[in-house]
């Protein structure tokens, strides 16, 4: 029987001496360890955070002190903690525990995340109820180095410093997003982590300004004009305390002792602190410290073996880095620009092959795509390839940055549709409705990888203005790639109805049997009229199926193409609602969208 | 006759001398203050921006290198210097120039711009495609303290500064956004505006440090080691530092002397510079120098009687800030939050009567939604008033932070439909559609101020989750308000035809004479089936009308309702195209939503 056993509330946590809590990390990590081992999950970013996690619940005080994850895929350890460790068999699976906090999961998950950077800004909105509440409690940030990077993270800690209430950010410095870290941040925190030496000067100049002779007034004059200047001139973490924090550490990440002696005090402190810590991804399972990318997020496993980076033949990532190798060496113009996640859109060889051309952003969508329109503006064709679900934080920036001046900028979004496990914060079911409504744009919807090239190939040499090209994770359709890409696919004839379908959903519905037509969009704007209304007029009868938001999507664009005809028009999709985490087939059931009721509705 | 007059294109600017550029100064400055009194228009960053501009063109060359102007409303002197000062009459009117950069009037303009903090963004871009093309020119991005502290800024510099490109930053600190900025890093700024003390003070240490006994070997040693570190330590600018590029400043933003020569001696470095200059709003014209808020944006003015900041009691903003100070009154548990426009959006009364509940997030829409979505989930209910077009720029966060988790929050977005005279940017005719498509949103969209009363003490008391109230600068239907906000208005009836219209465009349509129902929607989501219907099947025959994009659309809503009845519907709104700028009936009539226009299809 382990320590673990006896934990089943953070008040259990707050019993255990260190030397108990450093057991614990380790039976935790075993726990972890299987977890995603049977259902995958996010394993190296959890196993980095075991020693973090353990030192807040001993410190503070759940449900009062709130503690809010950014991104939140380092969220198993706080689920172990708070009484749902028999159920992490359940991660990740459809009605199981999700993969992310969650309010309607447990009174202990402060906040629902999922995307990158929003912690500071939710942990001062905490904080400052406390203050307005007359409350005092705390609210906690933890937020990683790569997180550190995105504009809103920014925007939080610049926000968050000038109040006097009792936040605290924990900053989580793994040198890693999701691959290695970019920017100049990154680089001033390399720089803070050789503090022992750095601290030993500043101490060495403290010392030697005493000494110093002839200084002393002037000193003490300057001090009382440039109190704040003096210093940030003096102590590291200056960048943090210019932005209203007094800047802590760094420490080790997965040193106990240290972290609640570091903690203890915080609370005495009456304003924004941040703590810096030093991790290791990965850490205490030597394949994924040795290379934490291919842990990051990861599907099942064999815990004996390691894992390597790879992308699948057959999928939509491979075939964009394939296609855009291809073009580039055709054509110089063409850069390829991602956000911190260059393996899983499928930009590694590019970057390979064309490392001068290739930009990742870390994680900044938002300058991503106003980057890919100054490139544009500058007669350079920009891939950006970024998540569907990641793409919405450029929305403005796509609306009044690229599109706006009609800039030729492809936009390629993978994980369009249904995502599966990783749930709510992760489905890309808004492209659809935010792409489709903005002027200039055209968007394309492939329904295989091969399809993709195609899309690719005609978004780079035959459009002119933005492109918007969205594909689902996994769900093709592999009949063989039609010559043009804005012609509607007869997939096939039939009398009684005319089913209409685009992207993943184009698969679910080919083996459907009925008496239809079956057409395939593989582009939604500009939109095949003749072929829509050829076959509507034919068989009287038009059923819509996509796999995003109804509302601004597909559907209604096909029934503007038969308005006037007298033609009865059903549509499918997601109907304003979010959805949750499991497989994406169980999803598509729990939406009316599997095959099943799509035949069903066909029969009628 | 003055130098002006001989000044038709930035090689003209290059000619002069520096008394000469002086005297030139003056000259633009009254052109500058004749226009906008006479037009309207952003005067006193345009006061404040006279010899920067100048200077940059006796330093630079362009078209070749290129200047991109964060926001954009500071291109006034730029315009004139670059052969558009005889069309400065024709300022902000329709056909006539635009108030913000535009591609399409001249080539010397790099960019359109119009939301904040894209500049450097861009300007990287640009460097970086001069880069890759093997071009020695230099992009220049002109960006004002304000638009520093939005996220997408933080994110550009950080990703700018590690590339070699030529890139030059002017930061234009002046003190101010709209208003009074926020934000720690507003408080840095003035640390180093302290910096002739500050510098003395960096150069006694270093002197200091040769004399220091037993610390030469320590220190080169440290140097070894932390030689970043030690920079950081010693050098002012440091968060710019960390950011990776090569601080300059701060220099007085009004001496041509010293703008030229600091810009000449930048040049020679190859690497990211950012040059801080100390500017004053307004200079040069008394009035706005003493109320650089009053004159930031505004309507045609006498220049020789002062304006004020004031708030026309049957706006739309005054109605917002009176409700809301009632409401807060009664509900202790109401926050108000803005961007960095309190007085503009309404918020100025309650900021005074309620400090401590009042929140101005400067130019953070990101963050001030967000942060919004804590304190709900914290039991607070804030009310975020931020201008339609730039609730675009939160568009995830409202999707991500707010409605998927059903946080009451209360979104007040002024400026919906067209705004007229700032054009393209800054029109609000994207809210419906991206609004409509958010699961849990709750969309309203009353016709007068008396009616928003009506939706913001119903969104505070009696809806449940997200709220989206949109209404426009100006436009209103002053019949009495309704009792219930939800309800459907029949506001005329008649038996041909049914009018079905909302915001602004229930002002358009409600004088016009025909035989028929109008109907007015306080609220589009949930949308009055019931009242649509019954009309619908009286007349037959439905036009919907919309001041905003119609895809995903309101118009598509009445046709949902009214799906299978055999009904036929119009759809009128803006379609699938930006809008320029000009007053807003001139605007309405291009988009053939005038009354007369309207009248037109509704008699066919």
């Amino acid at each position: 029987m382990g320590i673990i056993d006896s934990v089943n509330s953070p008040k259990d946590v707050k019993k255990l001496n260190n030397a108990e809590l450093k057991r614990l990390a380790g039976e935790i990590r075993e726990l972890v360890i299987q977890s995603v081992a049977k259902n995958g999950g996010h394993l190296a970013s959890n196993l980095g955070i075991v020693e973090i996690t353990l030192a807040l619940f001993k410190v503070f005080d759940l449900p009062e002190d709130k503690i809010v994850y950014d991104v939140g895929h380092q969220c198993y350890v706080h689920k172990i903690l708070t009484g749902r460790k028999d159920q992490m068999h359940t991660l990740r699976t459809y009605n199981g525990l999700a993969g992310f906090p969650k309010i309607q999961e447990s009174e202990y998950d402060a906040f629902n995340t999922g995307h990158s950077g929003n912690s500071v800004s939710v942990a001062m909105a905490m904080a400052e109820a406390n203050r307005l509440n007359k409350k005092d409690a705390f609210a906690i940030a933890v937020i990683g180095d790569g997180s550190l990077s995105n504009g809103l993270a920014f925007e939080g800690l610049n926000n968050a410093g000038r109040e006097k209430s009792n936040l605290v950010v924990i900053l989580n410095d793994n040198e890693m997003s999701i691959s290695k870290n970019v920017g100049s941040l990154s680089n001033y925190l390399s720089m803070l982590r050789t503090a022992p030496k750095y601290s030993g000067l500043k101490k060495k100049i403290q010392d030697g300004l005493g000494q110093m002779k002839g200084l002393g007034t002037g000193i003490t004059k300057a001090l009382s004009v440039t109190k704040d200047g003096f210093k940030h001139l003096l102590i590291p973490g200056t960048v943090f305390e210019a932005l209203g924090f007094t800047y802590v550490g760094p420490i080790d990440g997965h040193d106990i002792d240290l972290l609640t002696t570091v903690l203890e005090h915080i609370k005495t402190i009456n304003k924004p602190v941040l703590v810096h810590t030093i991790t290791k991804k990965g850490k205490g399972y030597g394949f994924a410290e040795n290379n934490p990318a291919a842990y990051h997020g990861t599907g099942a496993f064999d815990v004996k073996k390691p894992l390597f980076l790879e992308q699948k033949k057959d999928s939509y990532a491979y075939a964009l880095d394939e296609t855009l190798c291809q073009q580039a060496e055709k054509n110089s113009d063409i850069v390829g620009i991602c956000a911190a996640m260059e393996h899983a859109v499928g930009m590694s060889k590019f970057h390979k092959n064309f490392p001068d051309r290739f930009y990742d952003a870390g994680i900044c969508e938002g300058h991503a795509v106003t980057f890919a329109a100054g490139m544009a503006a500058s007669g350079k064709i920009p891939i950006v390839a970024i998540y569907s679900t990641f793409m919405q934080r450029a929305y403005d920036n796509i609306v009044t940055d690229v599109a706006l001046t009609n800039q030729h900028v492809i936009f390629c979004m993978d994980r369009a549709g249904l995502s599966g496990e990783d749930g709510e914060t992760h489905h890309g079911i808004f492209d659809v409705p935010f792409m489709l409504h903005i002027p200039n744009m055209t968007v394309l919807t492939p329904r295989s990888p091969e399809v993709l090239k195609l899309a690719l190939e005609t978004a780079i040499n035959d459009i002119k203005g933005p492109v918007a090209i969205r594909y689902p994770k996994s769900g093709m359709c592999t009949l063989p790639a039609p010559d043009d890409i804005f012609k509607a696919e007869l997939l096939r004839e039939g009398e009684k109805v005319t089913v209409i379908t685009m992207s993943k959903m184009t698969e679910v519905v080919k083996d459907i049997e009925f008496d239809g037509d079956h057409i395939n969009l593989n582009s939604i704007k500009p939109i095949d009229k003749d072929t829509i209304i050829k076959s509507a007029l034919k068989t009287k009868r038009v059923i819509t199926v996509e796999d995003n938001i109804i509302k601004g999507g597909m559907g209604e664009l096909v029934e503007d193409v038969l308005r006037g005809l007298d033609i009865s028009v059903i549509k499918l999709g997601i109907d304003d609602k979010y959805v949750t985490h499991g497989k994406v087939n169980q999803l598509l059931e729990e939406l009316g969208l599997s095959a099943q009721d799509i035949k069903k509705v066909i029969l009628q």
